[in-house]
């Protein structure tokens, strides 16, 4: 199979932007799933700078259907579209562009790739207590979509960083009805709010490649029952994960979350469901070589 | 063989703009010969209406590497390109942008095709004497390259419009060291312009599909020794190259300039030498289907 070969002038085009774009799965992912249900689209990468004049490009190439948006282009992008979901622009990023005859709709679906990959794995939210460790882009993302969808009883956030933690946890108060708690992170604050947690979701950077084999959270603090949910996928199972199903506690690993952000992408660029196998099956090849 | 199925982060991407472009040949002629030498590029179709938005989205997508411009866009495009070829800003069109680094050079490669048509087929043009028939936009292109190159006595033309030929006999007298002469289009005028002519260049849309069967130079007024190129490619061969075939002259078809034409923006995007038989089959079969 070589590039472009059924490329037509109907054909649409979809592109990540960011910078660097060199690792992105998206295009093999997207284009796998093209080909899987013989859309005509393709699927490309554009390294960008310049995120006003490249959405003024796409605006004015009629096909130019899709974009997925990555760092560090998921806050600028935001001013240049044309229409923002409300919840998106609560959360404050963009990670999906749409292009629906040269008006350009901003949307996210970290949150909702986040929230599908707990239903899909049977996760019930309501009057359930939400541990979210972290106060990131990411993390963001997510409580806005737990605190609008399922109905959990609390959402408590921990992060050392003060000010990201009060200015999401102003956010959600103003943007959410959902009662949101807050706390620096220390180990007193996090065994406590671990003694009360029915679900953990881990937002930070730790137990990433190439900083593998640590977890902030102390195994100890594992209580039966609990759900832990890690936004890292690199590597497909965390320490954190590691501990927790030593524990026997259910867990979700990030890649299950990177897969419905591009599953809902996908959807939005088509208008059909997703081939989900395949996409999944290309992340997976990816993440293993 | 199915869209995108190698494209990866590091693809670089070419592409059409025009309005319509629907039935541009474009992209199955530049992705068979991306395929056929291996390149990591692809090349896709944008309709496009705002050149100037369509050209910064360019500038700011480091890979979009190369547009060819059609119709109506070519003289647009000039407007919104950083760096100009003397020759291109005296033809006042473009078909081609390369973008170096964010620095869009825009080129013409009309001219330049039909000349490579000509001395592919060893025509001589050094000391001859060149009719051209019409004065509109392709002749401007190929009359500056010819008045540029090759070393013609003079170059003649003809057009029924008045204010389009003496715009391009003062051009061309202006910009070129090249002898020029030029008259409205009569019986008479064409009569005497045959009787002097070695090579007779049309570019009048006469004898174009859907009006065939149709040439503006009676079959009488051919001499001995003339070479007849038709810019027109649909039919292959018109009625002007048929009537000159029957009279023994040599003949070349507008699809020899058309095919150079995107061998040169091929050569100029990738850096590497076409590969000139793939591109042309790609054009047979589609013109012949």
């Amino acid at each position: 199979m070589k590039n472009g070969r059924s490329i037509k002038t109907s054909t649409r085009i979809c592109a990540i932007i960011g910078n660097p774009v060199e690792h992105s799965l998206s295009p093999a992912i997207h284009n796998a799933a093209f080909t899987e249900l013989g859309l005509d689209f393709v699927y490309v990468a554009f390294r960008v700078e310049d995120v006003k004049h490249a959405l003024s490009g796409m605006r004015a190439m009629e096909n130019f259907r899709g974009m997925s948006v990555t760092i560090p282009h998921k806050i600028e992008a935001m001013k240049h579209v044309d229409t923002i979901e409300d919840v998106d622009r609560h959360i404050g990023s963009i990670n999906t562009i749409i292009n629906d005859s040269g008006n350009l709709l901003g949307l996210g679906t970290d949150g909702p790739g986040a929230l599908k990959a707990l239903t899909d794995a049977g996760v019930n939210l309501s009057g359930k207590n939400i541990l979210m460790l972290g106060g990131g882009g990411a993390a963001r993302a997510i409580a806005f979509t737990l605190a609008n969808n399922g109905g959990a009883a609390a959402i408590e956030i921990l992060d050392i960083n003060e000010t990201i933690r009060d200015q999401l946890t102003m956010d959600l108060t103003t943007g959410t009805n959902a009662v949101i708690r807050s706390n620096s992170m220390t180990d007193h604050t996090l065994a406590k709010a671990m003694a009360v947690a029915d679900i953990v979701i881990h937002c930070t950077p730790v137990g990433m490649h190439p900083k593998e084999g640590v977890s902030i959270v102390p195994a100890t603090l594992f209580r039966p029952g609990q759900v832990v949910f890690d936004i890292v996928y690199t590597p497909l199972e965390t320490k954190l994960l590691a501990d927790a199903k030593s524990k026997g506690l259910q867990i979700i690993s990030g890649v299950d979350m990177f897969i419905n952000q591009a599953i809902l992408q996908f959807e939005r660029f088509t208008g059909v469901d997703a081939p989900v196998g395949v996409m999944r099956r290309v992340v997976m090849e990816h993440l293993k070589s």
